[in-house]
């Protein structure tokens, strides 16, 4: 345990998109700049909120190549690094290891459904010792809903045992808190750290020993949530705990990327930022028009990214 | 409709590893050139059963530069080139289409779970547009337990009404008969050729103007289901299409992938081929000894590949 841990509340960095749809490597430095002085613990890039396997390996290594040399600091970044193909795993893996980044995000080769937890450690094994860096931390990425191949607890415990120093924690998007409890309740206190998903179960698993939260609306209200993370021993946590519920009922009544989007085009006066890949499709303009409006009837405080544009 | 279509039998080829799981090239090659001698129509390489998606692009492009090479006439060809992201889609259907394939079998993006019809059908716009190459035949690959993300009637018209040209025809890997007779009814005659995913529906298909079949299990029978093809209308087609379901069914009763890598390995006595990447897991040896006697219980013809090794 040499690296310092990232805790606190990381959102997984929407990547904005130019015209023609290559990755824009300014407006996302930019955007993560912002986050990081809003108070994020840290930069979950490359995440599922981030369009991340829409975009080629070589993007992906361009953009982190990018952010690397606009000063954003490794010992903040937690790239997603897990793609269908071995080799690509381990491509980015490296990459971003060797730049001294403090931990991954790990989806499991997601590809192939039903396929056996014997499968999947192999696949886990292979990665980290082809990786064979000690700097290797692994965040397991839980999210069966897209993946659909998940990460069980005996799993888990497996992958733990063998790999004590590389497998540091998970990011738990099952929206579930019975499964939330079971692995705060299994690893808790054991240096697994287990970051629910999303902010509406940040005060429940801090309750629980909970490191934090990796969550997509991060990505336009960081403060309040890391407010929360701040003060969640304090009498008002319940309260604060309500009013980031209010905002990200509002944003995910709608499809969410789009909307966490759309949020930042509104806030910054910049269409550019609503661009999606497909087969995502941005929100029309009628529903932009709605969720600004929702927002606004909420007090929320419209991101302020200062764009280098 | 200048280009020749294939039509009947097609594998989707499985792909051979070396002892460190790079892919072995001259065993491809091997595979691939029996396969053609045997009968088969043509070869869909990049299948689910080839574990592309468990390749990186740059391992996939390789590959077919290595068949190529080694004489493979790309009038037989239909490789697998849908991948997550756009950039990738674009940059493999664009390598193999320069090089005169007869078509391309496109799942969709498939990382995204529930995205919407205008999603999908935006992704295939692009990819069409950015490809730009008239040849392009484009096979939608219709393989929703594994995708997710299903082609429905509508969105194949749709897709027809604004490239004619460049939507060929479907594979059907949904397995379900009655979902094959609506596409049938649906397509059949219009020059969208319409393949169910397996050969156990391949006189069913033909009956009601399928164009063949492209199946797993062509790997390792192509002679008897490619007679079935060239024979659908005799006397004896339901007594060949038993057979085939016999053998059919054999081999699926284990997971099916590397069920047809062992029966090579097994046929060919040389265990090589029996590798596969992670997430799968080869079968055991128990099991291995157990498929080669059901096999040979059936009369089964085991293939007898002349590897160059």
């Amino acid at each position: 345990m040499d690296q310092a841990r990232l805790k606190g509340v990381l959102a997984p960095v929407i990547t904005p998109f130019q015209k023609d749809l290559a990755p824009d490597g300014a407006r996302f430095a930019a955007h993560c700049r912002w986050l990081l002085d809003q108070g994020a613990g840290g930069l979950a890039v490359f995440g599922t909120t981030s369009e991340a396997n829409s975009l080629s390996l070589d993007e992906r290594i361009e953009l982190f190549d990018h952010l690397r040399a606009a000063g954003i600091p490794p010992a903040r970044l937690m790239p997603g690094t897990g793609c269908c193909a071995l080799t690509d795993s381990v491509r980015l893996t490296r990459h971003v290891v060797g730049a001294s980044c403090a931990g991954v995000l790990m989806l499991p080769p997601f590809y192939y459904k039903g396929v056996s937890e014997d499968g999947v450690f192999r696949s886990f094994a292979e990665i980290i010792e082809r990786v064979g860096d000690p700097r290797l931390r692994i965040y397991l990425y839980h999210i069966p809903q897209m993946s659909q191949v998940p990460f069980t607890i005996p799993l888990i415990e497996r992958l733990l045992t063998a790999y004590p120093g590389a497998i540091a924690g998970i990011k738990d998007s099952s929206g579930d808190p019975a499964h939330l409890r079971a692995l705060l309740d299994a690893f808790s206190g054991s240096g697994f750290d287990v970051f629910p998903g999303s902010e509406v179960l940040l005060l429940e698993g801090l309750r629980h020993g909970g490191a934090g939260c990796i969550t997509a609306t991060g990505n336009v209200n960081p403060g309040p949530i890391a407010h929360l993370y701040a003060h969640w021993r304090s009498a008002e946590a319940d309260a604060l705990q309500a009013g980031l519920d209010a905002v990200r009922k509002t944003i995910q009544a709608f499809p969410l990327i789009p909307a966490i989007k759309a949020t930042i085009a509104h806030a910054t006066g910049d269409a550019a930022w609503s661009r999606v890949r497909p087969p995502l499709v941005e929100l029309d303009d009628a529903q932009k028009a709605q969720l600004a409006a929702q927002l606004r009837a909420l007090d929320f405080q419209m991101p302020q990214i200062s764009s280098s544009h």
